[in-house]
């Protein structure tokens, strides 16, 4: 059973696609934040950024700036949002890769999550962890 | 007057650097929506997605991944969110473009906007709308 995403590369599921390249597809949010919310996916199944090759992650973001474009320009918005959840925990609901393109404006209720205060030794200590070498 | 990203890259204010490339820096958000959470920016002063050169962006979405992998390994989060506001109505706070690598835990409280229910035809017209060409 392939999974919807994969779906609707096949063609086996329709899409209001916006755009199509040889490796990805654009196509509108069903359950969009406002009209116009697009979303971005590569052809091949990948789960998250995590096992997206680089190649293929860097040719979408060339062309998340011409959705993003196109977004902005069609729906006349006052800004654009770019995200993309990777694992359930960080809210991605499909487990194909997709970046979100999303229209807003002014005043249109969506609130954005606050930050936390944190202690500066907390964020030092953080950082040093994270200059650590890694693989 | 410099802005504040642009006063960190010249070294004129202090942040908690996670990397640095000869043209970007990471480096940990100092209000956090959980400890780890890092901001990716250009060394030169764009103000967002739209004037990023597409050379650069492609470079950072590789630096995104790698810092995507250690903000996850470090901090052991559950999944990432990956955003990038642009303009105010989009909540970018600091006009100088920057993506936020966000850890997240298993019910963490931070709550997903809920998407609008749409008819059909309206997605309809407005795909038909945005693969209209397009500078």
């Amino acid at each position: 059973m392939l999974c919807v995403f994969c779906q609707i590369v096949a063609g086996k599921i329709p899409a209001d696609k916006v755009l199509e390249t040889p490796d990805m597809i654009a196509f509108l949010d069903i359950k969009p934040i406002n009209l116009g919310h697009t979303l971005l996916i590569p052809k091949p199944h990948y789960e998250n950024l995590f096992d997206l090759p680089d190649k293929l992650l860097k040719e979408m973001a060339g062309t998340l700036k011409k959705v993003a474009k196109i977004v902005k320009e069609v729906t006349r918005a006052d800004g654009i949002n770019l995200a993309m959840n990777n694992l359930p925990a960080a809210g991605q609901l499909v487990p194909h890769a997709h970046f979100h393109i999303i229209p807003r404006f002014a005043n249109d209720g969506y609130v954005h999550w606050k930050g936390k205060n944190v202690a500066p030794h907390e964020l030092k200590e953080m950082a040093e962890k994270m200059r650590r070498p890694h693989e």
